[in-house]
């Protein structure tokens, strides 16, 4: 039997912020479909996948707010505001995010927004990509013996990404997911070649992670970055690790061209 | 409406790796409560929560394989022949981890054992403690302008420990979480403080996260580690966030001792 604390419990104003995991249903956790139940407004980003997205209830009210991970479609600033307005209007307000809530995902901004407003809060956290993606390609993203740290590290906030340690990024053994790295692929690659990375590192791209069209492309050092590019939907790139054999058959499992 | 696949489709030895979260039933994904329901056998692990527990249906075989993370109280190779035992017999086997499949769970040498043998296996990941601690008090594990990468150690397999990069864990805004970091607190704040990092610095120990004796110790670098050692549940040390205020009142918050 499955009995949870109802998040519809709380009184006054209200949002409980969702980590919606990286797309497939199957990847939300049971706290974050019950919220989505409890809700009467549902404000989005773009990343939430459509399988999520389908298990709002018809009657809630949602909100496309447009934004992607560090980037931002919708100013930050009118996201903070349509939160406290639906809340102090009495709503319960579940801000749904892509991925988990604690990563690359400005929550704090969207918390700041919420204290100065007097208004309470809960956090549901979500799958992040790189649980997932690895899950998606058979593989560990810690081994002992190999790596007993993993990093998550994004390619999009430039200024923070070029501080990146990439000599300690270059090193045998490590292993790293970087989010939103398509169009810094070949920085990426530049920085960990001539930091003495291997060539043959293996790099492994996985878009659209759980969704109907997820793609694992199986590539090197040497070669992810032009792979990486051409990738139409979001991405993780797995830097220290390859696709299990057995796994090949489970998704679109590409070689990338030399 | 909530329709997934559904794991029991899958013919012949089969074995479904689960990742239970870190304690509650909330953060149990819908796969991975699914995956439960369509269980013959559950072999679990010590730190694998009694409220995922409870949600195993009554005529599922339960085992405890009594595994920690990167210890072992039952030996690895006894869980490997298990699971193979338990598939080649005909059972729909799931593997139940506490936390991440993937993040210290030793999954690749279960694997392994299942290639060896010809069994066919899919993985469920589940949220990791990281995701879930933040959550709980109210802090984002990534910050635009603190920092652009995320670091996941374990504080137990000490031949890797040792290689920690120190230097770049003791920089300014950095944010890592360490697992199983309780018995080595004054090793890791001494190579901290060693290699630069403020005394100042905060610092988070959550214990049994998101259990119903969760507790939620507020210090700094200079005085965790006697709080860390006197914790008697897992813990997870957040390195570099402290508890937001307005969380105060989730959670027995302490503050350590000077």
């Amino acid at each position: 039997m499955l009995t949870l604390p109802h998040p519809s419990a709380a009184r006054g104003p209200f949002v409980t912020f969702v980590g919606a995991g990286p797309g497939a249903a199957q990847h939300l956790t049971l706290g974050a479909y019950q919220a989505l139940q409890a809700a009467d407004v549902v404000l989005y980003d773009r990343l939430v996948g459509p399988e999520v997205l389908a298990l709002i209830p018809a009657h809630v009210v949602r909100k496309d707010m447009g934004k992607e991970g560090f980037g931002a479609q919708t100013a930050q600033a009118d996201i903070n505001a349509a939160l406290t307005a639906h809340a102090s209007a009495g709503a319960h307000v579940v801000r749904l995010k892509g991925g988990d809530t604690g990563i690359f995902g400005r929550l704090d901004e969207e918390i700041a927004a919420l204290e100065a407003a007097g208004i309470a809060y809960a956090i549901q956290p979500g799958l992040t990509a790189a649980s997932v993606a690895a899950a998606a390609i058979g593989q560990s993203l810690t081994q002992r013996g190999r790596n007993a740290a993993l990093r998550i590290v994004t390619g999009h906030d430039m200024a923070g990404f070029a501080a990146q340690d990439w000599r300690g990024l270059a090193g045998r053994g490590e292993v790293a997911a970087i989010y939103m790295g398509k169009k810094s692929a070949r920085f990426i690659q530049g920085r960990l070649l001539m930091h003495g990375a291997g060539a043959d590192t293996p790099v492994t791209l996985v878009e659209n992670v759980s969704r109907t069209d997820q793609r694992v492309i199986a590539c090197t050092l040497a070669n992810f970055a032009a792979s990486a590019e051409a990738l139409a939907g979001p991405a993780v790139i797995l830097l220290g690790l390859s696709p299990r054999a057995a796994t090949q058959h489970m998704s679109q499992l590409q070689e990338a061209q030399a």
